[in-house]
């Protein structure tokens, strides 16, 4: 039973791979795309047929949909994998590919539509009973509109402009005195930037925690979770650290929390994979968003649970039911994941792209890497930095920190800057070994400055490795640009 | 609670690094030993510590009891691992690693030697109740002798030499006749070749499985089996493939073969970790011998049961009891292990060790890779071809197969000859899919054929592969190789 004869994959690196490696499993033919700095990637010669759809800027080659269904006729693929990023979460893509009478694996276009408006999606999820961040869904324009609301919601608010983004105009108040304050603020700041003073209040969560609900749906309205994520170490609302299941999650919380994302989904007529996104504070939990595509971190759901959710998300898309029921599901031990970024850690994560001068990567029991690149290997400037995916396994929360420890130990990467020692640092972290992030983690003062510590001294370990390992010029002026480096930007 | 604070591994290669990985995630530290041409090794820079221990050959080095001894009292370890092959069941250096007042991990000396023994140990077993092939335990000197034991056994019957080895004078009798036949043959062939005319009779099995039981034994005498494995893929007694579970295994059967184990082990007053290996055929089970060490297959144990062997070895050795009970010890999925050997399948599997010029391991979901090579390695001629462990897992037997052939495809390892496209051809082999396998699966005539057709393609695909990936001179010349290899090997 062959779900389909050829899928497309429109996109790049690991993603790529990791859709490619379930199509190989399934038996299924492979089409990459490629846009001109990506001829010689991993993902093109993993394919079985690769086709160049533009030049380097994503406008021109991974984002061009009217390209993309042209190699998908061209290629007689059946179908379109987005993966994640680029196209994954466009509506009109995924409606083009339907015109065309291809297949896209995701949910229906009317679904990603509806879930990618966070208005549209809110005002739904309350509807259905799914708990919302309580607030002003349509602005407040008075002092005493919002003095009533906040009384209603409790105190600490937040209040943002309607019309804003990107934290402009946005004050947190504790009392009813400071809102007046932050109204006020607010509004004149809102009117000046955006011309328009209607600004939200909202219920502000200090330490939030991120937890999401991995959920796949077939077409007959099955609808399954997969259990819990925790992904609060992050940075600019990018996840760096996941891990599964939640550390802090409860019988009681796990219940509650799965039903809102099985009820959340239904309410979208969900299918296929996708993952319902929560805040978490003291008890409580509220809906985000529903991100209608295959995450980066689902690998570690797949670890714990044994499921393959690119396999499961390409049978879906071919018209199966899900084989399985929820009492069929049960999650062993713990996973984590970190995301492997060409970054400078210690300045600013400024991207480091280059070329790959020494490779190796981690084994041994427990560990899955997912990386789209190889030693020699150039990585191009134009797209995200995330180069690899690095899970760790363990029967227990411990033995996957010590495991993720021992692989992070493990993997060589010489040539550009990664968060590999970062990431080395969190794993040793008293905080992160506790169980106890929130999404500010990174920007909390102890904590930078423990990492910043151990940084260091993973830094010097990386120097140390880099000479020891030297078999050439090349190696060596690392190691010398490696000391530089740390003379300079290390107390 | 640290087992121990270093601890000396006593080998080489991917195992001398898998014991070293769970020392890194239990914090101990790790001292190597290395040969003159290991000086480079993986191993060598894995480790905390490394110390030369002589000369290439074995027996100057590896095998050098005394200079083992030595450089763990020089560096201070409390406990020395040996791995599998070398050292590992040699009853004479566990006695003096616990002389020297350090721990061997591996049961005690005494059950090594007397389990070394196959009289003894075959006698042991008989003795507690273990299935043992029958046969005469001392021999016999007449015909009227052997056709009574061979009624009593049934036929057929193997008629074996009592001071020989390697098949001489070795006969099958298929009935009393040929027993005649079989007894003058082989006592004349027996007198003249090692000048003593006693022959065994014993059972014959034609096309036997080799299925196995790991079992693990504390201190204090709790004994547990982690189920079972199937290795009858093998090639002059060495392994292949692997699989756990067994793919025949039923309740009945599980229930009596893992009994067996336990009193196996219990009969020997078995501590730490050992497999219990057994011959398999028409549903009776036989025992053949008590590995009593870590095996090469421990690996795909712990994929489906999730319990870190080696480290239980550890906590062991150190005292500990086992923290679990049967009742806890449960299996998920089915695992597959691949050897992949420095050895030409094509050419009677001769050794081709060398350079590795272009290595890339694979991933993603459901792989593990153990190896101790990498890009640029050199491969030294002195020692056992194996290079790495391919395991696939998948949630059943059909989907670890087809992970297996993914992997397989991702592996890349050039500049030596592998066993790469021969396992690749063994994963499409439709009697291995059927898990209709036994001892002798290689050299039916049939599947060898079959593996030879496939082993042509796999190698046209490694020869586009190479030169797909041609970077410079040297890997351009493997591709040019590869074609002239072609030719002349495989029609």
């Amino acid at each position: 039973m062959k779900y389909f004869d050829k899928i497309l994959i429109a996109n790049r690196g690991e993603v790529a791979i990791r859709v490619m490696r379930a199509c190989r499993e399934l038996d299924i033919d492979t089409v990459a795309i490629y846009s001109e700095p990506d001829k010689n990637a991993l993902h093109v010669k993993y394919a079985d047929e690769s086709f160049c759809v533009g030049e380097a800027h994503p406008s021109k080659s991974y984002l061009n949909k009217e390209r993309i269904c042209d190699v998908a006729r061209k290629s007689a693929a059946d179908a379109i994998h987005p993966g994640y990023g680029f196209l994954a979460e466009n509506s009109q893509f995924a409606k083009l590919v339907e015109d065309e009478g291809l297949t896209f694996i995701g949910p229906s276009w009317k679904t990603i539509e509806a879930l990618g408006s966070k208005v549209v999606s809110k005002r739904m999820m309350r509807e259905a009973g799914v708990p919302v961040l309580p607030g002003t869904p349509d602005g407040v324009t008075s002092i005493d509109e919002a003095k009533k609301i906040a009384a209603e919601i409790g105190y600490p608010v937040v209040v943002k402009a309607s019309a804003g983004g990107g934290g402009i105009g946005m004050h947190i108040a504790e009392s009813e005195d400071q809102l007046e304050e932050a109204i006020d603020k607010g509004m004149r700041i809102a009117a000046s930037a955006f011309g328009d003073p209607t600004v939200f209040v909202e219920k502000y969560l200090a330490k939030p925690r991120h937890i999401e609900i991995q959920v796949l749906a077939d077409a007959k309205g099955n609808t399954l979770h997969l259990y819990d994520r925790e992904c609060s170490i992050q940075r600019r609302h990018q996840k760096l650290v996941e891990e599964a299941p939640c550390p802090i999650m409860t019988p009681d919380l796990r219940e509650r929390m799965t039903a809102s994302a099985i009820t959340a989904a239904k309410a979208a007529n969900y299918t296929n994979a996708g993952t319902v996104e929560f805040l978490y504070a003291n008890g409580n939990y509220y809906f985000m968003e529903v991100n209608t595509r295959l995450q980066v971190e689902h690998t570690i759901t797949e670890f714990i649970t044994g499921i393959d959710i690119v396999k499961k998300q390409i049978a879906i898309a071919a018209g199966e039911d899900l084989p399985m029921g929820q009492e069929d599901v049960s999650i062993r031990g713990h996973a984590i994941e970190c995301r492997i970024n060409a970054e400078d850690p210690l300045n600013n994560f400024s991207a480091d792209p280059g070329k790959i001068v020494r490779y190796r990567s981690p084994g041994g029991p427990g560990i899955r890497v997912d990386s789209g690149i190889h030693n020699g290997y150039t990585i191009p400037p134009h797209y995200d930095s995330m180069i690899s995916k690095l899970c760790a396994w363990g029967a227990d929360r411990e033995e996957a920190i010590l495991r993720m420890r021992r692989a992070l130990y493990e993997y060589v990467i010489l040539g550009v800057k990664t968060t590999l020692p970062l990431q080395y640092a969190i794993m040793r972290n008293p905080h992160f070994i506790a169980g106890d992030t929130h999404t500010h983690f990174l920007q909390e003062e102890h904590i930078a400055k423990s990492l910043r510590r151990y940084l260091y001294e993973e830094a010097t370990r990386m120097q140390t490795l880099a000479a020891s390992l030297r078999h050439g010029k090349e190696v060596a002026a690392i190691a010398a640009a490696v000391d530089v480096y740390l003379r300079k930007n290390v107390k």
